[in-house]
């Protein structure tokens, strides 16, 4: 294999690892083999089991947030909820991320490192779409990012991840994005 | 021991357990050998590990869900999310519901069983919630409790669990049953 079919073969097989056994039990041994690689191939690249896992993340957090930019609030936050719906229905979202803040409860540098390449994406993407809605006089000056985030993103992440219903009702995302702007100027 | 004892030690020992390796790699022998009773004591009582946790949950569940009547939707939402917010912050909360959602994943059987213990509690509070302030006129006909439990809780449980903010901003709780009421009502 070349050097790059080697990486990408180790990124799938870090992948498909998480979703079968978790981050708990998946071990280098597992992935090399996966992956059909050897255990040094792997050392070679990572040096650790998270930082294999925060490299997935980092390229599925990256993947998921283009900036919205449509010229107002309603768009923008309806936008948003597209992407993030898109995200949270990948299995890296319904498994992985769950899993990690399983073990981020045992060991607080998980936390950190997640928070760092999930939540910092989508709190830049959130705090450029409350700063054109100021912008515009749609949104009070001073208005809170992470506030925003919580209304807009934590309705869709407890129905998809929580509850789990895959299946959204019709018209569910553009409902939530009126209600998510109407909580937003309340 | 007394049999109430034993019972009380081996509920004890599986939330320690979950806490400390997750469901995953929990055992029965490891949650006899902590609560310190043979492990037929534990067969004896219930059946697998999944049994043992539902058991944990059900218990958790009945605790945090009072069903307020405060006579106004506000005064409702503010008490609701008062009481999630004491559950989120539990460890059963944020370790214990995530581990499961991950099993969840890979197992449909434990999704169901997850959803039948914490989710029909919650849905039936939110939808005497619901009901009471159609009654009022401070919703309209037809107003969805489903979408109502994913307004209310989501914010809250996106920021104390996935965000993992244990110290939320003074008056957060007061903002966002503001914020829940508006979106409600969009």
């Amino acid at each position: 294999m070349l050097r790059a079919d080697v990486t990408e073969a180790i990124r799938a097989a870090v992948f498909e690892e998480l979703a079968a056994v978790g981050f708990a039990r998946m071990s280098i041994e597992g992935i090399a083999r996966r992956a059909g690689v050897g255990k040094t191939a792997v050392y070679r690249r990572w040096k650790s089991k998270l930082s294999l896992v925060l490299d997935l993340l980092t390229a599925f957090a990256a993947d998921g947030l283009p900036a919205p930019a449509t010229g107002s609030l309603y768009g923008d936050v309806r936008a948003l909820l597209e992407v993030a719906a898109h995200a949270l229905r990948h299995p890296v979202a319904s498994q992985v991320i769950p899993d990690l803040l399983v073990e981020a409860a045992r060991h607080p540098e998980i936390t950190d490192a997640v928070r760092g390449v999930l939540l910092d994406g989508q709190r830049g993407v959130v705090a450029s779409v409350v700063r054109d809605a100021v912008a515009r006089g749609e949104l009070a000056e001073g208005a809170d990012p992470d506030r925003a985030l919580d209304l807009v993103v934590g309705p869709l992440y407890w129905r998809l991840v929580v509850v789990r219903d895959a299946r959204l009702p019709e018209g569910y995302l553009d409902d939530l994005a009126a209600a998510a702007v109407a909580a937003l100027r309340a």
